[in-house]
């Protein structure tokens, strides 16, 4: 069993990835963090809240940072075009939800939970990197307690999707990113290299919501507004980027590893861009020297990594 | 005919790249300019002239920059353990050679020459940008005047090689090469992303050697000593990135081009790496915006690419 934090923005994408991390048998969800950045963080977190209500998840919900960890950030506006003004889609999701938060702040959490737990937890972040920053910058010995981090974020060999050189995650909250890219625990990035292969298409979210009962069709609303909006991208369906950061949890020898140590650009115009140091290759001296190895996804097999994502969505169908 | 003027610092491929378009039928070399960057401006120069004599080359050498656009960049150090200290692979060039430069600094040299031969002016540029830089801002107009600027340097898809983000040429001078990237005059990028797949084995120089005499003997002991140094690169031979460029001139069909406007970033851990939008994805406003649609290569038949540099260097073998 894998003793799992997920560390979220729902977000479209982060209701199937919270569904998949629930229902998948050899996941144990031990608590939900929610930070800003496919919407508001009284948004993220009221969605946190009512995906668990709704799917009837155990694991507390705890809420974090609704800022960049450098408050001299300027606001980047919330992606509304791609996940709706509420976050999930345009469903109607209720403007409250009658369940209590966990009484801690997400960072806190995140921390408690960790020491509660050495060399135990895998934290899977698939929005900001500001709560997981915050927790390092509180109890930096929290490091070498981690199991692994794996985040959905960055791009590597490619451009990015917010601007030509970075990835939203990491564009949200760079110094953020650069803190946790760049501290002693095992860090593995699941970024657009390897996400942008992976399309569900209508069909098989179709298949999901005839095997999964409520739950998958829940999901199957929520996503309809994103799929709409990657027409524009894909030829039918959605990128499911934050799932295959869980995937990666339960089903590693699904994707392709490359090692090295890893910076974010903070400000200029690549502001956000995620860069390796392939541990293969000579440099100069240079700012990725003498910083921990981490490993990014540069291959997927992406028909493996949805034929489970079906699967797993589509168990405990009644709800 | 292809009228062009080789912006170079010579440089060990930069070698093999001048005697392509010496021996090219379609071309007709007009003039060289030195810059520096392999070596100092004092060597890069000499250089330009010893191969200019011992090659019986007619075009003109004018003098460049030998430092960055922005005074206030510090020096990068010469490559000498990939060109040798006396940029030529340790040959043994001469201190001086007997021969002048042009009058005129290079950047004056390629503002005249561009309005002598409105609209038929190709510029190859195999160094740091800072002559076409400092022809752009002298005279902006010429922009409109010159045919095609070809530029070997930077790398998009994949990492750098003088950092994990930049490419040697841009990381040189990125105040230059961004006002090159910008300017209205049409750009084709021949960078790493396809440089670094044409290898010429140490077979196919000896070959060359065979059938190009003493021009191509004197080029072949120029390469031993970067051929030894690409040994921790490559498994046999010496990547021949500048002859790439050259190559793009008379056969663009051997390359893959991919549009959109490119910036070099200024500053910070990723100073000197190349960013292209492409212009068939969207992005929400950014830093790209509004700026010319240029070329950079993403493909290239590399054997088609080898075997017109043996064909081409083989030619005029007395000498």
């Amino acid at each position: 069993m894998h003793k799992v934090i997920f560390d979220t923005d729902p977000g479209v994408d982060d209701a199937m990835a919270l569904l998949f991390l629930h229902n998948h048998p050899q996941i144990d969800l031990i608590g939900i963090t929610s930070v800003f950045g496919n919407a508001a963080i009284e948004t993220t977190t009221r969605n946190a809240l009512y995906l668990k209500q709704q799917w009837d998840i155990a694991a507390p919900v705890a809420r974090g940072l609704g800022e960049t960890l450098d408050p001299a950030r300027p606001h980047v506006g919330w992606p509304t075009g791609i996940h709706g003004d509420d976050g999930l889609g345009n469903i109607g999701a209720p403007a409250t939800v009658d369940l209590p938060c966990d009484p801690r702040p997400a960072h806190r959490f995140i921390i408690d939970t960790v020491r509660e737990n050495p060399g135990e937890v895998t934290i899977v972040a698939v929005g900001r990197m500001t709560n997981l920053a915050r927790a390092l910058r509180d109890d930096p010995d929290i490091a070498v307690l981690v199991k692994e981090i794996v985040i959905m974020g960055g791009a590597f060999d490619m451009r990015g999707n917010i601007t030509p050189a970075a990835e939203a995650n990491i564009h949200g909250d760079p110094e953020a990113a650069d803190a946790v890219m760049t501290a002693p625990w095992p860090v593995v990035v699941v970024g657009l290299d390897v996400t942008e292969q992976t399309v569900m298409t209508r069909k098989r979210l179709a298949d999901i919501v005839a095997a999964g009962g409520a739950r998958a069709k829940l999901l199957s609303d929520i996503s309809q507004f994103y799929i709409d909006f990657y027409e524009q991208h894909v030829e039918d369906g959605m990128v499911v980027h934050d799932s295959c950061a869980c995937v990666y949890v339960v089903a590693p020898e699904l994707f392709t590893l490359r090692s090295g140590a890893i910076r974010v650009v903070c400000g200029g115009i690549a502001d956000g861009q995620t860069i390796q140091k392939a541990d293969d290759h000579l440099f100069p001296p240079n700012a990725w020297d003498n910083l921990p190895s981490q490993n990014v996804c540069v291959g997927i097999d992406a028909e493996g990594v949805l034929d489970l994502i079906s699967k797993t969505l589509g168990l405990n169908p009644a709800a």
